[in-house]
């Protein structure tokens, strides 16, 4: 810090006040207390997001702040669980600025708001390298309702929530490996980028699933995890993948597009496998394909025929 | 990685078989689900170490591993809670290769059969930056029995686990600030630096006491959290301050080796104020001073005067 604030002081300023739970004893302590809900398991995520990996150094420290936590929530949406709190390692480099913590936590305050969740403890550390950001997000679920990835069974029909590759997009776009004249295309898309929508309120329903998983290395392969789980195979239909009008006037609608798409990854979006239709009726879902016997995971082209695809996914190695 | 391993691929390899939790699912699923213990409260803590901030990037990797776990580990006795489980993120280049992970990997291994805690999930990230990875780590505690920051009352006695300063002996070796022609010092002194000792064992003893913390920031900054949580001040004696012989070796017996000891963090002992001495068989536990009325934290020398040390402890910002 330029002004030699120690981190206790930054603490105190920036996050006590996100810290309402009583559990987290005002971030006055080493340790937080996380109380039991009767009837209800605790589910537990961890995500770590790394600039120039996950995100771009200068990209709105709010924002950060809250894709590093919709990623948390996002794992635990897409198990059926609902969020109440969370824990939060903080890696800045020494010359961070105070505008920086300031912007980033009330990213934090706005999404603790939206999402019902509250911080109950974490670290601050200086790094001699990028910024990251290091969440732990905590949820309760219906005890034995859990939707885990290996459940998916022959005749189940594939599902996904929303729509797939924008983020995808805007990343192309904040890139420059892909232009846009459109002011409202490029906002839309880099805002899905830089800030994605967690299906949190979708869990309930969810719990109808027989497998589920968020899409965060892409639609073909976070589906291939659970094709993997479940001992079983996936047949999609390449034009059934919803594409957002945004995402169609950067990419077009030919297979090309579908496939840029379902390989982008980031989307947080929900995928998932049920006998029937699950929905709600705040989420738009969309039927994709179905599971079938064997192993693996295919994407057809309205005649049937495969549609190959250079890589299924982000890979970090 | 060269040889172009997935981190799935990683994951499965070298950490599933550290997940022997049934709430883990195999690290085959986005989250951990964490039962409730009847009559306990559950604890949560997190913390992050960085290499070139809290070790050295050539440290032998099962040291790291050890030590970000310990560090965590520490947290929890430190409050009187007993671990069980953790989840992991790990930040690491992408040039990292199989050795270090198999060696991290066996780091962690034999830490969970010393301290029975095991793998419950986590997260593996490439990163531009050096590697750093934080840790969450979970434990049980009867209800009601955690012991706080705020506890402290004047009439309290002050002590302190082990030795002090060891850690920061071996730091000095480790950076050439020092320098000791004793194998022993300097091995003894090292260890303590890259894998702490954390008071696993001690945490129910210590449910005892009024008030406790672990010792990370260095003994005077760590006991002056307590002293400003609890509205107290604290009278430390220079000269019960446990030394171990290999410090001693290094820095002499002098006051100046004591302000040292106390100023110089990464001990993971346990400071803490109680009515009266508490101890277990296994743990050796030293009265260093007493609590009294104001604030702040004195340390005197045996004529009961007031030392004055250059600062108090680390701070990363």
């Amino acid at each position: 810090m330029t002004n030699s604030s120690s981190e206790f002081d930054l603490i105190a300023e920036f996050f006590a006040p996100l810290a309402t739970s009583p559990g987290a004893f005002g971030l006055k302590d080493d340790v937080a207390l996380v109380a039991a809900r009767a009837g209800h398991d605790l589910v537990v995520t961890t995500d770590t997001i790394v600039a120039g990996v996950d995100f771009f150094a200068n990209d709105p420290p709010a924002s950060i702040a809250r894709k590093a936590l919709r990623v948390n929530l996002s794992d635990l949406a897409a198990k059926g669980a609902e969020p109440f709190g969370y824990l939060l390692s903080l890696m800045l480099p020494k010359e961070i600025g105070r505008p920086f913590l300031k912007d980033f936590a009330a990213g934090l305050e706005s999404d603790q708001t939206e999402f019902a969740v509250s911080l109950l403890g974490g670290d601050m550390s200086s790094t001699p390298g990028p910024p990251a950001i290091s969440i732990t997000a905590f949820g309760h679920i219906p005890v034995g309702r859990i939707v885990r990835r290996n459940g998916a069974r022959e005749g189940d029909l594939v599902f996904v929530t929303g729509t797939i590759g924008d983020s995808g997009g805007g990343l192309a776009l904040l890139e420059n490996q892909a232009v846009s004249t459109s002011v409202e295309t490029r906002t839309r898309l880099i805002a899905r980028y830089r800030v994605p929508e967690p299906r949190v309120t979708f869990a309930p329903a969810l719990r109808a699933a027989s497998a589920a998983i968020d899409v965060s290395d892409g639609l073909l392969a976070d589906l291939g995890h659970i094709a993997d789980a479940s001992g079983v195979r996936m047949e999609l239909q390449a034009e059934r993948i919803p594409l957002s009008p945004f995402l169609r006037d950067l990419w077009g609608d030919g297979v090309d597009a579908i496939a840029r798409a379902a390989t982008a990854g980031d989307d947080y979006e929900i995928a998932f496998t049920a006998r029937s239709p699950t929905a709600d009726a705040r989420t738009a879902v969309t039927r994709i394909g179905k599971v079938t016997k064997g192993s693996g995971i295919v994407l057809l082209d309205a005649e049937g025929g495969e549609i190959t695809v250079p890589r299924k996914g982000f890979v970090h190695f």
